[in-house]
């Protein structure tokens, strides 16, 4: 927040992007991923998404993403409205952690070849996934030779991108453009911000005019020091990565203490900083009533804890004692 | 094509629809429903069902659908296209001879009701389907009754109506809007027609303003007789459904003569103009070989034989007799 | 900038406008309006505008407003493209003090009648308009009257809707749903706000699904308390009204003092926050030179100043008498 | 028609354009314009102008085009339909004989600079014009060097090309890409034919997946051969240009026989098949009660008589005695 405020103070900066703060920040992304990439801010993750996958495909092709992936799952169709059109091809299988292969990928391009149906384009990938697991560098590096090799663009789903990096201990640009990665969106909010995801293009040329994308799509701040001046504060001192190692310290906490728990069953790898779990219904509705807030999303019993960058020990501890307990609970009944 | 010459003789008439050719077919089309619809001309099948799809739902609104209907398989994202990014949502299960139930209808529906995903809005129905079945009054009936109920419309996509039609033997008006259907895309090029296919809002309100979605779409003919004039023809003397009477026979000649075949299956009740059947890859590439043309659709095996208005009863026989042929040689090898 | 932290210390409130603050900032909007009227949150004036419009008309529609409305002229094409293509038409006259006139609307709604050109579906009204003057409601009743009689709807861009009311001196609701306003898009960011605007639908039916075509639009925040706690700080003790009335009284004040200034000539009544006027060339880029920001937009010579809520009066007097040594340099050379 | 019966009665082809027939007349527009372009068929001029311009541009471009331009005019806002939201800028001005010249585009391209606007990226050209006039090689040629080092594409709406090659006298390829045109959307019902215009690609690079794009938009004819039979009729024995030829001719004899008409002015100078008068109200009047018809569009007064491919030497004598007689009764009145 201090940056922020301090961003408040310093008078009436010139709007829309072209202030000193936003240059350091973009300056910032590029010294971070090491190479001379494109970089753009919007409010959102779904317009973070939407507008690079409009930027990478047309009305008439398609995007290739796993079937959890947040694009299909919960954007509400923005990235078919912002393509106009273009089709969403889902990767079946939640075998695999989650992920997607290259065969899976390879195969989605072999189902049709003719005008009747939508072209593959794009493939999406999401990192960290949807059920908390990270891609390895060499997964990615084999998808987007598929892609590549199919004349596809690559483009990654980084909401969770913090949390990827931290796992795998790399170099940012190691998992990204040294990977084929064309596009990346990288997540601010999940990381702790208000407001505010940039969309870095490894690949510039396909950044052509898409300043003028942000700003048609209602994505452009007047106010642009509001979104830019906290990034720079997520990025000094790594500040970013510190977050995200945070968080996923504390999902690791969580799945240590509850993966002996008698009726709780870990579902997913806990790699970033969410722990999915099948829990007992009763344990579940306990949990409410004790005013736990997360998601059950697969089918009958799946529960998704998701950490952030400022949950405590104390509280995943308290989670922890409480699904023993109510576990416990629902075996002796 | 009769019709369509003297079109062409008549001299110089007012364009764009307005003239005493296409005031003849529409008031035709309403006395073959037996009810004051609404009706407009399109060039094809793709451009009715996409259009009539737009103005049934807005971009954040979802279509149900088989998920072997055309809308989903064959036009290239047309309804998203047009729709501005309105999602498919297939029912799955090519069970229940590729027709849509009402409780797989609500089941899409039900999957979620929070605004990160499109909103049901529309359910589609193709009749005659596109493996060749037919809903009867009482399923189209009862999927509408869940559509009202949850507040959607209902689409038809009628590219083969008449085969469903004379199959049926009911008043064409029974299996519309008396079954609950909004809007009907009436086929006329499957019927035998060069071009056109006309879409029937049989709910008025719904048709507000669709010329002028017709003509931004580039579906208005400037030369409109071209296509209301053979569209005369066909109605006259219930030509459509003496064609589709007569297709829907050559597919009834083409089961009953390949059946017993051994080594032939027949996938779907033979209820339109289509016979499909799973036949030996020899034979499929042997038929091939010999010059019939049919698509293979359902991976290995499945073939679509489609009959037409002009199909030959010796056509049928000589194509019954080959695949007779060629399956006792594939028993043998 | 209070409220924003309080918010951020709260904890982890249920995200997505769902949380208590958002609907303390509907309740007084509602309120504040007098009427049960439907409210949303979006992230900026363009998404506020281009997603009001988009829900009043279809692709086929047109849009009439004013030559100078932002819509036209500083959206990069928002509209036509959250609409899917409507086409703005532009009364032309920068006469009537850059406002419609019922005369000018109707004028533009009878050219054409005809399915080759775009059906006039919305009226929309900038209050205060691009050049600083306000609508009176007798005017605004006038527009709304042909509009109604033409079955058009009423959008009211409100960037500076405060300043207007500040001005007026009336109730919210006589220059909006009781003139006959069907949607409104009501200013934060040009009131102090960080960012976002509020949509209000005076006409509920016409907001039906809105909250799908935010989310989908990229439009919805993960953390809305961030975007609905500086709203609830603004409208408490009319603070909004205040900051508005503020910035009205520094654009008095620097007409006053540079009205009679030899060389400088004021181009439209100054009504609201901002002075347009005329300035010789040496005067401005000598302004610039000094470190006074502007932009200059009809032509040569003509000066957009605009006050803000926390504009000093120091301020405008150091503006204003450089403008007067400034011109008086001019006249000399 | 005679082509178009033989089709028919060819038995049942490939349908989808990859018939022989379709082979055939894309080779012969090859060949005509001595080049190696990509051809398309769509139904109509609305579709080949929309989707050959939306090949071209992105949402958040624009278009430079005439103020009388079809696109602009009369054709529902097809362009910002299917380019989903790009802007056509109108070069103002009827002088010049209703053409665009260097000047005047490069006045729209210089108009705005900034993200706020969206970034001219193509200029349209009719050709003939809607006022029936033609652009020279040369004259195209200066425009097309303004667009090429202004970073713009050149289309051409050529619904009556026919009519200005048979005016210059030119091979069809001095006026489009040895010219510097990008695109052509050569019209084939203003030419004869029932439906369908060819969109040429020179830039055949911009062709990319345009196939996918046709088949989306509904304008792909399952009978294809119905679209491209006539055209090879057309294309034989320069047909196409005979016709042209006659048309422009029954435009210069009903010019030649009007022109001294006192109370008759003619507006544009009459170079292809059209011509553009100023006739007395009472005349205007008189025509239409003695059957004639024809459009009046700028303003009270001006006629738009079309000369067609079929028009007959004494229908023109005959209008241009009527004209000449209701005239002479005016001018006693």
């Amino acid at each position: 927040m201090r940056y922020l405020v301090e961003a408040n103070a310093s008078g009436h900066e010139v709007s829309y992007g072209d202030d000193t703060w936003t240059q350091r920040v973009c300056d910032g992304i590029r010294q971070l991923f090491d190479t001379d990439c494109e970089v753009f801010f919007v409010f959102n993750g779904t317009a973070a998404n939407s507008l690079a996958l409009a930027s990478l495909s047309q009305s008439y092709h398609s995007v290739i993403c796993h079937e959890l992936a947040h694009v299909e799952t919960d954007e509400c169709g923005g990235p078919e409205f912002f393509s106009n059109g273009a089709k969403l091809l889902t990767a079946r299988g939640r075998d695999n952690n989650g992920k997607l292969t290259p065969e899976a990928v390879e195969a989605v391009i072999n189902r049709r070849s003719d005008i009747h149906f939508p072209k593959p384009k794009v493939v999406t990938l999401t990192q960290a996934t949807e059920v908390g697991t990270v891609y390895t560098v060499d997964e990615i590096k084999a998808i987007s030779a598929v892609a590549k090799r199919r004349n596809l663009r690559v483009h990654m789903d980084g909401a969770r991108f913090a949390n990827a990096v931290a796992t795998l201990g790399c170099h940012p640009g190691d998992v990204t453009w040294r990977a084929g990665v064309d596009v990346l969106c990288f997540g601010g909010t999940k990381n702790g911000l208000p407001v505010g995801e940039a969309v870095v293009f490894f690949n510039r040329a396909l950044a052509e005019d898409f300043a003028y994308r942000v700003k048609q799509a209602g994505q452009l701040a007047s106010k642009m020091r509001f979104i830019s001046a906290p990034w720079l504060g997520m990025l000094e001192n790594d500040t970013w990565l510190r977050h995200a190692r945070h968080a996923n310290d504390m999902a690791q906490l969580l799945a240590a203490r509850i993966r002996d728990v008698p009726g709780v069953s870990i579902m997913f790898e806990t790699q970033a900083n969410g722990v999915f779990a099948e829990l007992p219904a009763f344990v579940i509705e306990a949990l409410r009533a004790r005013g736990w807030r997360f998601y059950t999303f697969i089918g009958a019993g799946g529960c998704r804890f998701m950490c952030a960058w400022d949950t405590r020990v104390e509280t995943v501890e308290r989670l922890a004692a409480d699904i023993r307990e109510l576990s416990a609970q629902a075996a002796v009944a």
